[in-house]
């Protein structure tokens, strides 16, 4: 498919999600504010990986720079780096695919919520901070914890959202490639605030159960 | 387990409910606001259960009356009759557990969103006008197409939410009566605001294959 681009890469979930999509054949480059911490982040995945005998390039720079040259740009730092980091890098996201993958969860006594967000969810925000750029919501339910897992095979459906069908086709042809993943489309960009919200209940679910729990939409057999 | 009111119950939910309750083994009394109307949805649902060898008692009455005597009174009409009709059946829900099956449901264009509510989700909208009932949400997610189709075994997990663990204990052992469902505790009743969004984001999913879809949470072996 091409190269994709993890900003703020170095986190549990941007290495997990790095780790799948290179284990699927695409070249990954890691993103983050300091360039050593990334290509740090790199060099560490492509140890796990060459530990599974997949030597697809991993690569390390500053956010701005892992932007060129990718066909997908995947923005993976904590929710509140959203309206920090991306207005500055938004002539350098026009026209290119922006999957988000980020939740605004919040925890408020033992039970996580979703940080209100006034334009109804991550994904719209940063439509709205992005209007150039074709943003796609996904993996918002996976879990850090199962993602980096590599020796065990990805589990669940990733709900897929965005208002660019072109955009979101390549990102369901993307999903498909990692192994175990069934991509479902949900339609439009505003069905996110309701993917943000199963993150929440899941890690409420998690919590109750001590498991690690993702979810599969019944009923689409013969799709 | 004993007697179970559904108000609001001639919708295809309740009947679909109060359906599957009775194919549970629970008495049903179906309550509406016309105690005729109550009475001609019971009969049908008597010979739609008698077509499968089924003589569960199952009774109309109106909305009121069907309180009396019930161990759970499940609400199941529409969003907007949540504040008119639930203030005036405050005193006969005290010290009763409600379950809440209603999602606050708006198509905005060709997309379902949810209408907002100020308490978060219906579930502590209805807790708060019934401070002395025990409000447990479930079976957000379960489609009334589903539900009616009794040839057909449910399919799917209950998300079971609520802040009274005794009560959620007993919705979560009537739902496991149901066929081929199972509970899922999601934790506290502010859980009630993603399930109440999983509905939305199902019916998104529904339009765009043709499908009638359910939710199965994945990791939970063992439980």
């Amino acid at each position: 498919m091409g190269r994709i681009a993890i900003l703020g890469g170095t986190g549990p979930e941007g290495i997990g999600l790095g780790l799948r999509f290179a284990l699927a054949g695409e070249e990954v480059v890691v993103g983050s504010r300091a360039a050593d911490r990334a290509e740090a982040a790199a060099t560490d995945m492509r140890a796990k990986l060459a530990g599974v005998g997949c030597s697809t390039s991993v690569t390390g720079a500053d956010n701005a720079s892992a932007i060129d040259g990718a066909d997908i740009v995947a923005v993976a730092f904590p929710y509140s780096g959203v309206g920090d980091l991306l207005p500055g890098l938004a002539p350098k996201l026009a026209g290119k695919i922006v999957l988000d993958v980020i939740n605004p969860l919040i925890r408020v006594k033992k039970v996580f919520v979703l940080e209100p967000v006034a334009e109804g969810s991550v994904a719209e925000k940063i439509q709205a901070l992005l209007p150039e750029s074709f943003v796609v919501g996904a993996f918002k339910n996976e879990s850090a914890e199962e993602l980096v897992e590599i020796g065990h095979p990805a589990e669940g459906d990733v709900v897929v959202c965005g208002d660019h069908a072109d955009a979101k086709a390549v990102v369901m042809e993307l999903i498909a490639r990692v192994k175990n993943y069934r991509a479902v489309d949900a339609g439009a960009l505003a069905n996110a605030r309701f993917t943000e919200g199963i993150t929440a209940m899941l890690l409420n679910i998690n919590r109750r159960y001590k498991a690690v729990t993702s979810i599969r939409i019944l009923g689409l057999d013969g799709h």
